[in-house]
């Protein structure tokens, strides 16, 4: 299974981190100091933001088949205070339109010497595809894959958790919603069950839970009271009616009645439990806007430790590929 | 009336600028400095462009609902040559396409340490809205609101009035055509009433007139030959189409022969005097291309000043937001 | 001839090139200078990307009428690494919404201090028809002009072929496909000729020939057979369907039986040939993926290449151009 997830394929010979494809196959001791480094970088809204120069020189290429501007943005802000210089490859106007193949979109950039790909693609399969085809000073990062994965997220949202609740392992958390379709929910939870969390709980209609097997350790809930019943952590996910074959079929409002994390559905988990979006939002469909804005919200600080992830996963990953390339070049030399 | 427009919501407790929301509220003092740093930023073409790193460390993002080419570059280059990292939101692929609202936008980027937001909009009121919503440290530009406020073309054809002119006190200014739905009109005409222009003339067909009681103290005209006569300075006004009910009733060509800004027109006004255009132009419609590219137009100029204008402001309210900022830290240290 | 193509118009007083619009006109010295200077840029894949300062200070504008990814991304590259500026002007999202035409998109652009407009277009003659109405300070690069010219594609067929086959007068080179359609034939048929190729080659069906009169100098084949046959390089066209009447009336696989770069028409050329392709590539119809991905394609070389030239281009106009400046500055001062 971790190899169709692309978890060994993102190490070098030595094992370090060249790609980041999947949080699967990533030891707690790997994702922790990745968190560390990202907990360097965090800067309260007000203060100038981290930068320093470990991507001087590099380029990195947003490659986005999905639009998605928050994304790429965090991604771009996070190069740019790295010191890389970057380009946003607008996929609409690109080379698909003379019909050219992903992977000579892929080769030509790299041979314009580009070192980093940031990919979001809505299909299945085309980090882990792209990161097989490149050379080894090359790396890939997945910005979100399908319903897959979506790895920097699953960090952002841990070291959300971290700075808000501490250690791991006395913690419940409850991610809840359209799971079936979340790449979050499966990135999330994976880290969070490498971390060590005390409790995770996967709490959706039974139509969109995760297959038999998923996430293995957490428990399920087809029930909201039931499932959000004194967590400390409350993930809601975002309805993904585009990866729905009926999405018609969703009515917002029954949704949120049933499912939606209102004030009063957030009155059942423990006092002080933190909420957690990885966003956009629906209002009023799987979270209502009291409890977005909400006391208890830290959507907004999920989004500022999203830039602090991205630089944090960029300085390992060309720290790596430079450590390699200097031993290749002793072996050579 | 200056609530309406945000004219005491763009300043900070001190009374200092840190939004640019509308000209409406500013003292001839204020705009004075304005235009003074304008110039200092200003460059003949063929020179470098100025360049200093009074936005270094700073993220500017360019927000266009409405497209606009020249004014996001415009925008775009100031905030480079003073050294700011500046990203682009594309809003046709944006966060919009999942339904996010324009304030979680903002929150988002404002969580990923954006200072500033370049804001363009079709609609009225977005500046201000925005404005409301943002904590002390970050600020609002208006880019053009509807045909309500565009206070950087404002002080643009200010500055270049008075490099061509020099005194306002002596001038009589015309400005021609759609009035009605021209937010140049309003921030033009409001720069140059608190500048203290001698005379500010609206010419417009009374179909294309402002409402009554806007911009005070501006003499109406319904007739061109009447309203140009003796003018120092000629600013003709795009026809706005796309803000227009009945859009088709206007014949571009009988426009023209009675709106437009011919040579023959001009020569009515004062020898000498001067032509401005917003941009872009309907060449043959409100202006035509002798008068736009002949020796009384000052066109390429305005552009010209348009970014140094932009410079300014940048400069301007990072650098109150920043004094603020020292004040809050000395409070609370 | 030379005047339709720009050829004397690309020249300052002092016969140094401020434009690059064609490859018609320029001597074997200034081509040989250009790729000297390219091969100073040249990278390995894996090496840091090189990096000077000859654009500091400058602005490049890259305005794509017609799209492309990947000379968008090397252009922009090349300048951001010689340290300018570099704005992108998505014309979909342009003024041209609003009716405004190019040129006064250009003198908007030039009033904002642009010192260098990268430009492409489906249509002829945009690129000389601004090169006529900009002022001696500002220059233009044409990126791809209809079927007509492309010139810093011609001189990376040149690096590349120089690089991997040395001596041009001992070469045979064969151009094979749509040649009718290609400014990519025209351009770099043109830079081989002035660099005194062996022997130049068309090879195409009658009906996509070149017109008679054309690359004068050069043999013409119409059976692939004979045209490949003992050639050094085989130069592979992209079917240019979007600028053919009937495009539907060619069928892909019967093109590829008769006119496709197989590995088997391959072998027909001399041991060791080596082919190109200017991307991008309709695998299966000009050429096999075999040969595209094989050990004698030389095709990602050439986009390594496209960015070294294309900093070679930039740095050499932007050079002549300061050197036009300091001479204007001596005789007015």
């Amino acid at each position: 299974m971790t190899t169709d997830t692309g978890s060994e394929l993102q190490r070098d010979h030595q094992g370090r981190l060249r790609h980041l494809l999947t949080l699967e196959g990533l030891s707690r001791d790997e994702l922790e100091q990745l968190l560390d480094l990202a907990q360097f970088y965090v800067r309260t809204p007000g203060d100038m933001p981290p930068r320093d120069q470990s991507l001087a020189g590099r380029t990195v290429a947003n490659l986005f088949f999905e639009p998605s501007t928050r994304t790429r943005v965090s991604f771009e802000l996070a190069a740019t205070r790295l010191g890389a210089d970057v380009v946003n490859l607008d996929l609409q106007s690109s080379s698909r339109v003379k019909g050219e193949t992903v992977l000579d979109t892929i080769y030509t950039l790299q041979s314009m010497l580009v070192d980093v790909f940031v990919m979001r693609d809505a299909e299945p399969g085309l980090p882990a595809y792209v990161a097989r085809h490149v050379p080894p000073h090359v790396s890939v990062l997945n910005a979100g894959e399908a319903h897959v994965s979506h790895p920097t997220q699953g960090l952002l949202d841990a070291l959300t958790i971290r700075q808000r609740k501490g250690d791991f392992g006395s913690l419940c958390v409850a991610i809840v919603g359209d799971i079936r379709h979340s790449r979050v929910a499966r990135s999330s939870g994976r880290a969070l069950l490498t971390l060590g969390v005390g409790e995770l709980r996967l709490v959706s209609p039974e139509s969109l839970a995760a297959d038999p097997g998923e996430l293995e350790g957490a428990k399920r809930f087809t029930s909201l009271p039931e499932g959000i019943r004194g967590a400390d952590v409350v993930m809601a996910l975002r309805i993904q009616r585009e990866r729905m074959p009926n999405a018609d079929s969703i009515d917002g409002d029954a949704f949120n009645r049933e499912w939606g994390i209102t004030s009063e559905n957030l009155g059942r988990a423990k006092p002080g439990a933190i909420v957690l979006h990885p966003g956009p939002m629906n209002r009023g469909v799987e979270i209502t806007s009291d409890v977005a804005d909400g006391p208890q919200s830290a959507i907004r600080l999920q989004v500022q430790n999203g830039v602090a992830v991205r630089m944090a996963v960029l300085a390992t990953i060309v720290r790596n590929v430079q450590a390699r390339n200097v031993e290749a070049g002793r072996r050579a030399g």
